[in-house]
Formats: structure tokens, sequence, C-alpha cells
């Protein structure tokens, strides 16, 4: 069953107290460089640092009580990660945490700080979802709470698009896609508006689904800097809602993202990890005409060491 | 005569549409470092990057038409620099504005951006006053918009506690002070709350000044990086204010407010410059004990350069 925007309507008030409503920011130099009215959802402001909580909170309340109570096990490159540690710590159940060894150190040291057990695992030769199950056995039957193939994640994620939804009508939405959950969520709560998804250079699976007319793969090996936009494909219910609403996808380079942190540095003062930035980036540099049209930008996250930060700025 | 809440409300009014309302951000880390709960009203994500724009465009926008439109004229080190030629551009009037020539190349840049005719000089030989007096009466009469010590730039900046007070009741707020306008506009806006005032060490001039009971200057000469922070003294007005006002005067040192500002970049996910880290190091590591306070803190402005930015993050 695909989620609706009731559903988003609905999580929206399960998250309400954990999940904080974002601001939507608003800079001169970004309106004169797209001439467009263009508004920063910052989602690096959010708990945590990333919309990610939004759909974990919305799945780990949405579980019986009794299922909930033993506690919840998530695989993740990080900012799920963070998010499921952080919901977990807030209904006290137990979190185990399947992450790639080469996560952001950020990641990995925020999500034992939650207090969350962290297993980590090789993301070029081992799978994270046969270990996922492997333990979720071992312990008595752990919840999985999936990054993004899941009504209540996606309608979670959606959460982002309403707050959008109750402040503007935006033309056009520019987000971040990789499992797909953010993106198809907030098409959810924007049914008017025309969905631009953005993928980085080398990942770009979204765009080769589109052309073929099914889901396609990511081959393992990392090719970009954004970390959080690194899955293997896109989930089955995420693409059931992306063929339909997708408008277009958008792959931007490394060098555009690097790019675009260093403009959110600069112009807009925040703090944006490269997955966060690539929505920026394709508005920026991804040749999608926005002139005089009311852009909404949901910068996903700010989870990023500070070495890559600096990368960024020198590279300008 | 000193301006009063009703002063700040009046400037509320004035500079809607050109100011924007900052965000108070919520942070895990920092509440549990505190032991208080936090409130972190982020004006560095104000349009042009600081809070000054508040008191700037109050103070134009209260000229009389005719007046304004022979321009004006600000002396300043970057923010309130920044703040004019914004409100200028806006009001469609000329803006001559002088700043130091060892100003963050930022805030020169920007200020030449929007228009403005930049005139420099030497911070430590020449006074700002005199050459701005001189370029004022050769222009024909240019108004002077001072940075502090005038009662409409008191009034609007103390409209960015006017906003803190529509959305919380602090308990006390950590507010960086030099000329003094943020810091007894905020008291002015919040009269039930404690003002902690925080200077940079080295140009510790209020700490003085309190201790002796009336205004202290700084010698001249550079020794903080809170390059926003370096006024010569406080002005007369804020001084009154002030006397009655401030609870405590906190001096941070450089190291603090690096710590400040990277702290920011991990947890807040905000760029802030040093002068506007300076409450957040007040708040972390002055010897306030805030425990089991509602606190709110003026992060007030965020135009770093990249290189000051990293040197934080690597002295950490």
């Amino acid at each position: 069953m695909l989620p609706t925007i009731e559903d988003v309507k609905a999580a929206a008030k399960r998250i309400e107290g954990v999940a904080v409503r974002t601001p939507l920011l608003r800079n001169d130099t970004l309106d004169a460089a797209t001439g467009a009215k263009v508004f920063v959802k910052a989602e690096c402001l959010q708990r945590g640092g990333a919309f990610k909580i939004r759909g974990a909170t919305n799945a780990i309340a949405a579980l019986a009580p009794e299922v909930r109570a033993r506690g919840v096990i998530a695989f993740s490159s990080g900012n799920h990660a963070i998010a499921v540690a952080t919901a977990s710590k807030r209904f006290g159940i137990n979190a185990t945490i399947v992450m790639p060894a080469d996560a952001p150190k950020i990641k990995l040291e925020t999500t034992r700080s939650l207090g969350a057990e962290v297993v980590t695992y090789d993301r070029v030769n081992e799978s994270r979802e046969a270990i996922g199950a492997k333990l979720s056995e071992g312990r008595g039957g752990l919840s999985i709470i999936r990054p993004f193939d899941d009504p209540f994640i996606i309608a979670g994620q959606g959460t982002a698009g309403l707050e959008i939804a109750q402040e503007i009508s935006p033309d056009m939405v520019f987000v971040p896609a990789s499992g797909g959950g953010l993106a198809t969520g907030t098409a959810l709560a924007l049914p008017n508006a025309r969905i631009i998804a953005v993928e980085p250079e080398g990942h770009d699976d979204i765009a080769r689904t589109f052309a073929a007319g099914s889901i396609q793969r990511n081959p393992p090996g990392i090719r970009s800097i954004c970390d959080g936009l690194l899955t293997e494909q896109m989930g089955e219910l995420p693409y059931a809602i992306a063929r339909e609403r997708f408008e277009r996808v958008v792959v931007v380079s490394d060098a555009a993202v690097r790019r675009a942190m260093a403009f959110a540095f600069r112009h807009l003062k925040i703090v944006l990890e490269p997955s966060g930035a690539a929505s920026l980036a394709a508005l920026r540099e991804g040749g999608v005409d926005a002139q005089g049209q009311t852009v909404a930008l949901i910068a996903s996250g700010g989870n990023v060491d500070a070495e890559t930060l600096i990368e960024a700025l020198n590279a300008v």
C-alpha cells in the first residue's frame, strides 16, 4: 500500500516534540543568481543534523508498544543511524545500528554517543541487509527500521514537505534522492509542485531507472563524496510514487557539490554535508530554468567532517 | 532621550519585509553541556549575515524622506557597513561607507557588491569619525547612520530581543556587547531577563567601565579575532541602559571563541564569525551557572572568511 498525504499528516502529529520545524531560509544572492524566489528548507538545523529523524520517529512511534519494547535495528551510512538512535533513546528502547566501516567519523561517533550499539561492516564486500537480518534474529526479534522502503518512513520524511506547504506554494522542489524516501514523501506533501530529484554523478541509478522504465542498480563501490546518497538502488515503494511524480532527475558532480557547500558557507551561513548540498548544486548548476519560479530546495543535512568542509572551501 | 520597549515595537513594524525573523535553534548537546534549556537566536541567518540590518533599516526608515534622499554615510568594521548598504539599496539612496582597510575581505567585498561606495582608512592611525564628518560635508549633507549610539539603532537591534520574547521567556540572555546597541536593545525588549554581556579579552572596556562607574576606552590596536567587537568605547546611550540592566560582563578569549565557532559548525550546523560566537563561548566557558535556566543566546553574525573558520576548526 502506498502512503498518501493523509499518512504524511498523521506522521506530522506523531513526530511533534521530537523533530523540530526547520526554517525556510531566504537569500538575496541565491535569488539573484537563479532569477527565482528560493526558499531553502534547512534540514541541517533538524535534530540530529538531518531530516532522517522525521521518518525514524514516525516508524518507531507506529510500532505496537510490546514490539517496540524488544528494540530496533537499522542499517545506515549515517544519518538514518543517528535518527534511529535518537528516536530509540526518546522511546527508551535499545537500538542496534549496522554501519559501513568507512562512514564519516562524525556519524559513527554521534551514533555511539546516543547510546546505540554500532556494528560496522565492509561496504564493498559485505551485504548490510544480510548482517542486519542475522543480528535481528539472534537478538530475539528486533524490528527492522528500514531507511526508505517503508510507508511510515516515506510519510515521516514527507513532513518536511508538509512544513513547506504550510508556508509557501512552491512551483518546483529540488530534493536529493537515493533510496527515495525524502523525495517521494515530499512529493506526496506537495501534490502541485514539480519535483526535481537530485542524485550524485556515478550513482545515477534513478536517472537510468527512468530511462529504462524499471529499477536500475548502482554497481558496488563509492564514486561520490555524497555519502548519504550511495544507496544500491531506489526502494520499490518510492519508485511507485516517483514514476508518477518526478518531473526530472538532475545528476550533480562532486565539484558542483563542493561549490554548493562553499556557497552555503559563504552566503547562507549554514553547514551542509555533501548530500545536503546536492539540491543546491542542482539548482545552481544543473541546467534547470527556474526563472520567475518559487523554488523550494531541501538542504537535507549538515553532518560533515571538518576535513570535508575544508576541502570544499579550499576548492573554490 | 533613551529609547524604550515601545520604540523597539515601532522598529519591528518599520523593518518588516527587510529584516527577517530568525529562528531560535535548539540543540541536545548544548543543553546537556550546560544543564540549561538553550535557545540560539541565529542572527547569522539574518539578511546580510548579521543582526545589523535591524538597526540600520530602522534608522534609515525613520529619516524624513527629503533628508533620506540626499544619501547616508556610515563607518563600520563590516556588518554595520553591509547593513547600511543593504537598507540604502532597498530605499534607492546612495550610501558612502568608511571601512578599516584591514576589515575582513568578505565584508569589504559584500559592501561594494551592494552598490555602496567604500572608503577605506587605517584603523590604528586614522579616526573614522573625522573622515566620515569630512566626507559627509563634502557630499552635500549625508545623514550619518551611527553604528550604536543612536536611539533608532538601539531600538532596531532590540527587535532581535522582541522576537525572542514572542516565543520564549528567557531567564538569562547572553549577548555580545561592544558599542552596546544590540545588548541594550535586547535588554529593553526583555525587561525581565538577566542580561549577560560578552566582550573579547583585550578589549574589555565594558568590564572596566562597570568597575570604574564611567565609560572606559580601549587603547588603539587589535587584540582579538572578534573583528565586530573592537569599538573604541561603549556608546553613551547604550551605557545609560547598560548600567541599569547588565547583570554581568563576561570576557572571552580568542581560544574560547574559536572553540565556540567549531562547536557551532559541529553541532548547530551554523556558520558563526568570531564576534557571533562570543556569546556561545561565554555560555560554554565563561563560568556562568546556567543550570536549570531558560537561556537565550544571540549568535550575532556569520560573516567570516574561510581561512578564519578553517583556523578555528583546526584549533580544536
